[in-house]
């Protein structure tokens, strides 16, 4: 009994360890991006839907936004079209807009089943309902590319409404411009267009990538904390690439709007939010303000 | 400008004609089943869009529930699978479930579009968010159909909420089991169950037909107003056949739990919904208790 | 049955017309004048009421202010006393403010009656409830003329709470000085002070003219729409003439503080205030501001 | 400096002896049924204005209900008609009504400057407003006497508003039939039923009698404290005259319907509502339940 | 690395485990008699005032009821009195209970330390703030032992408004009876009677011992289970002694008044509270409804 | 009974005399230093308290805020050590701090236990509540004298919510540092702060003296009326001598901070605090801002 005693111990400890963060993050808006591997495989995706669930449970104001690019493409597929694409965005005319709204609110609900599976309320929103995102349309290097929408307006009222009733919102990145036609917008810029604009204390990337390195060839040098100066210094140096640059780009943006704190972390790390958040183990990259360059995990 | 005047003198008759109903309504909830025709034809969709956001505006509080058959079968099609059907309902298997979760959404978000196209703000919800529609299997005379759904218990706070932060709520009838499987659920049905959990003061019924007929040959014979004991009778009697007969069926538990008011009408006519609620025109065939057989129009 | 029909669209049409007008005042505050030929014909007076407790029951939020001018001169003959009037205005002694408050006290609670009959709450309240009016006594070219009160300041909460607790409220144009005596008040004053620090969305004054004339000698030159700079250049080249100058003037100083939009109306014309607010038709001259100098009305 | 003090002490005392009655009272309902001689000399008026504030600033919500029955005859003089009074009921024909509702609610306004002066807000009702009291037409002894009103229901939603607003409320005896006709209706009557209706603590009438005797030719006879059932039995005696009876009636109907305490005080008395209420001095009658036959004052 | 990340998934595992107990007892309120060694040594003192933090934090509503004997015994001692007891209860004479009352405040002040050190806010109150703990004198076995009290009534109210303005209420045994005379109260006492009061969720006493034995001599007999008829059956059969008697008896009577379930665990086990609650380990003697007799962690 | 009446009648008049200034205050925060000898002697204590809360009962929002030095020093005795001064301030070391905590707390719920007994509810908070009084550690000339704080930080809301929910609260002056040790603090001291903090409208010293004099030795020369300016004269001057001196530094600053007016009074002089707030006589000596230099009191 004695040594089984330590191990209880242990898992106190654990939970003791918790309990500056849960603190700090009472009532505080987080954002969550949810995207890749941890979409497609069944375990993270629950596991992520854990992490979540508990941020709501102890005090926390959790936001999902999710993508679901593969999913449109396999449909799309289904239907005997071909998916298209122009610099890495999806070349979408209407009747793609029209699968590509159906598989993300798909998804969406998919994600709220998750969650009111574990006993929290849900509710799944578009960036239709309550005219919750507005969006230009999008050219790429000038070329129509179809109802790929840039946000222009972010009206988080919904969000708010929803926050007040107790709700765990699931953000599904579909908009409309002016004239009402749908968009499809980029999950990582809608997750920090919402973010920016409703003050979240913390916007987390989870990604299929480990975070940003130094040298994105060494694997070793991944950066645990990074300000956005030296952020847009690595930029300048040609040290990021591919689709890091635009993620990095929004992160940027979000700290200089109000964000207090942007990570970037490996999805496919089982509970790596919770890691994150409540162990003084830091996952990933986390993007700061100039003047929040401290530690703020005792590594 | 005379003749001019009258004409507009003829406009604020009709405004102050509207003012009692207006008055008798204010804050009561309006059950809206939509489907049919009216959900086909583009000027209808937009009508019967003007009229429920007139309700809304006016001081109503109308919750949509709409269908969305036809567009499944189309969209099973595209993916050239053949829709099939025991007993008027549809054989859903998991990868039609899919196809119908994914439409009746697309569906939702549609009307959500033309609401907020008026300046309404509205919100979409499937009976998943929150928790609103749980199902049980249901089964055709023995049958396993697949995830067909049958109403075991709703529960409205999302629609409390959702209409307390002055949304017009649009609501697609997929539901959950205990198991969080997900079902389709007939839309009168769920129009019926929302209704009566509610306590709405009004349930109406948009279809393709005029409303009940005496006789079903003669369509001559449309009935104005039925009490629920005729409509049993009528019944009785092997009077009402077709889809006419579970519609009928849904009538009368309404006003057994407490609906006031449930009206079946011609969603082919423009703005039925107005007339019906603010003139003297009465259209189709309401349903009333016992008690309350006295006519609502002075015809 | 069809030609029936179409009679019924077109009133559908009618009430959907309204729409954008009702979305645009929805909880927007309407302050009425409301004088003249208006408050003495016995259906006028009904066709007033009805328009704005219609008002109020689509969501604005509308405040009468009432004069009274001719039934205090018939009362004041009944005791046997003979009105005197300087300049237009009436010599108000102690025995005739008193008749004063106690005819304006009726006429008030006259148009409760109206509204109550009607189903809607109506509170009548007179400038000295809640402190509501403050004036300073008003001389006539330096001539003393008795208990007339120029208003210097206005309380509104007492308003503010009526309009919360859904009371249509209905003021008397009667105010106290700083030692508590009783004062009459010109009601286009009381209205457009009323207006002014509520920062109503529109006024309305109800009168016995069509509106303002290009040319005060050609009832053919009713203007529809004036912005300020407009009305003080009409002013200025003296083409505006007696109780019209006084009305202009009020109109004017409403628009600088911040109404949106006065109208100057014949209250003659039946309903001429849900004609003027709910369809395309414009009634009478628009007064507004330079800025907001666009058509409102599509004529 | 010191015999000084002594007085000072005194006043102290005065204010700490008035602590338990305070607290007892604590937002707590008192309708004071404001008449006769107190009306008229303006010292008096003062008085009661006075006291009835104070009751409101220390916690307490007072409502006024004043009468006004000599002023009525006053102006009915004046404009050359003469008071008919069949069984001390005014006869009111259409013109004495309408000289009676303006009478009363200048009256009306005239307690709400007074009540302003003090600084406290005040606003005056009358049975119009709100629908505050609902009345059918009275007969004495089968002869139609015009429109006096017998109250059939009292709706008092205007005046828990305006409490809740903080407001002084201030009630003329005006009501309507169902037919929206006005009619003049008893002080006292009007008094005793807004008392009834929202359980008042406590119901005073001020009148100019002392209070109830014993034997009513004997004015050292005064009852001090009575129980409904000996004021019955006192009536059923024959030792109850004049004004008196059906103002007792009032009274036990007022303790019958959950009133606690009704008082018949001397409004001759300066200051009789204050003495009786925070003072060990009581005044006039008091009128009980028979399970609160204690004495509240230990005299 | 991947070692570590071993430890790191293991740290998340505990905080998902947590996540089904969080929820179960969100916004619910429990009570914890805090005493005995827990209250002596700092570390273990740490400890618990952690666990009641966390519990706090997750939101859990906990209220904190404390003893103070030893410490009173010992400030007895250093004004050179002798404590004295009848049947283990103290003899509490006017001085006595004057230093009795300073150490269980000062006691209290300090846990109110230790909370707001760990940036909850929280609040001390004895039972004579707002009137909580009333009582009546208590005997024992006829013999008069001063100031101790048997509380007759609790008044919840100070409580509640704590609870509600997000304090940590910490509760300091001491009443007052109904001359206003101050009493010391056994802590078991006032924690069941706040507990039952307020419908507590669960009620858990903090003590010196592992928990209830089936057999008294025998250490391994610890009952991890007990119903409610089976604590009865252990008592009559005369299993039970010493403290543990009115211990049992307190459990007993809180879960007859609504508590869900009361804990007897060992203080002396660092962060008891945590694990009973939070993981699958149940520590100490749960008691139990009949009803409810399942097991609550699946051991 | 004549003679009787006129004594009643003056009862009246003090009722009617605190008018107006329970007008003024109605609502308003009274912050009361309580010590010196009405701290000690028994009636003076009731006087005091029935003050305080007939303030509260009247609808001012007092709070009180105690000293205890006597008392402490008689319990420095009572365990057999000497109480020690330098400059005047207690050396205060671990033991010596226990004890005054202890004291400060005992007193603290005696005067709720007065407060409770009158029918108000009370709640005793340290300054350790919710974090209320937050001290840096003070020296005296340099020398260290243990436990005694100089506030740096006042954290109010714990009175605002006490306040909000109608408890009287009673500040007992302990605090806290950064390292969450306990301080004693001067009772003026933390009056003084709060007063400012929560911008009272009143600060009452209740002290053992008339008030300010002009000439220290002359008794006669006391000053009614001292604005800021005139009392930093006073000081400069070298008129002001002991303990007055940091009191009316207090006092200047309290002014300076906001509070309306600062009061030092002669808490020996039953009612003091009445008679200053609620009549004509102003006892002890105002301290006011320049801009107020008029007579509150027409003497």
């Amino acid at each position: 009994m004695r040594e089984n005693m330590n191990k209880y111990l242990e898992k106190a400890e654990v939970l003791i360890e918790a309990l500056p963060y849960i603190q700090r993050f009472n009532r505080k808006i987080i954002v969550v991006k949810y995207g890749g591997s941890a979409m497609v495989d069944g375990e993270l995706k629950n596991n992520v839907i854990e992490d979540v669930t508990l941020l709501k449970l102890v005090g926390f104001k959790p936001i999902i936004v999710h993508g679901g690019g593969k999913e449109i493409s396999r449909w799309v597929g289904k239907v005997g079209m071909e998916p298209k694409f122009i610099n890495g965005l999806r070349v979408t005319d209407e009747e793609t807009m029209e699968i590509a709204e159906m598989v993300l609110n798909k998804v969406n609900k998919e994600l709220v089943t998750l969650v009111e599976r574990l006993g929290v309320k849900a509710v799944g929103v578009s960036g239709k309902d309550g005219g919750l995102l507005k969006v230009d349309k999008k050219y790429s290097d000038g070329q129509d590319i179809g109802y790929v929408g840039e946000i222009k307006e972010v009206d988080p009222q919904i969000l708010y409404d929803m926050l007040e009733k107790d709700f765990l919102p699931i953000v599904c990145p579909v908009g409309m411009d002016d004239e009402f036609h749908t968009y499809n917008i980029n999950a990582d810029d809608a997750a920090c267009a919402i973010a920016k604009t409703m003050n979240a204390e913390k916007l987390a990337f989870l990604t299929d990538i480990e975070g940003v390195y130094k040298d994105y060839e060494d694997k070793d040098s991944l950066i645990s904390e990074l300000t956005i100066g030296e952020a847009e210094q690595l930029i300048s140096d040609g040290n990021i690439g591919g689709g890091m640059l635009p993620k990095l780009g929004n992160c940027i943006d979000a700290i200089r709007s109000g964000v207090s704190r942007v990570h970037i972390m490996d999805g496919r790390i089982p509970h790596c939010l919770l890691l994150e958040i409540f162990t003084n183990k830091g996952i990933g990259t986390a993007i700061i303000g100039e003047a929040e360059s401290r530690y703020y995990h005792e590594k």
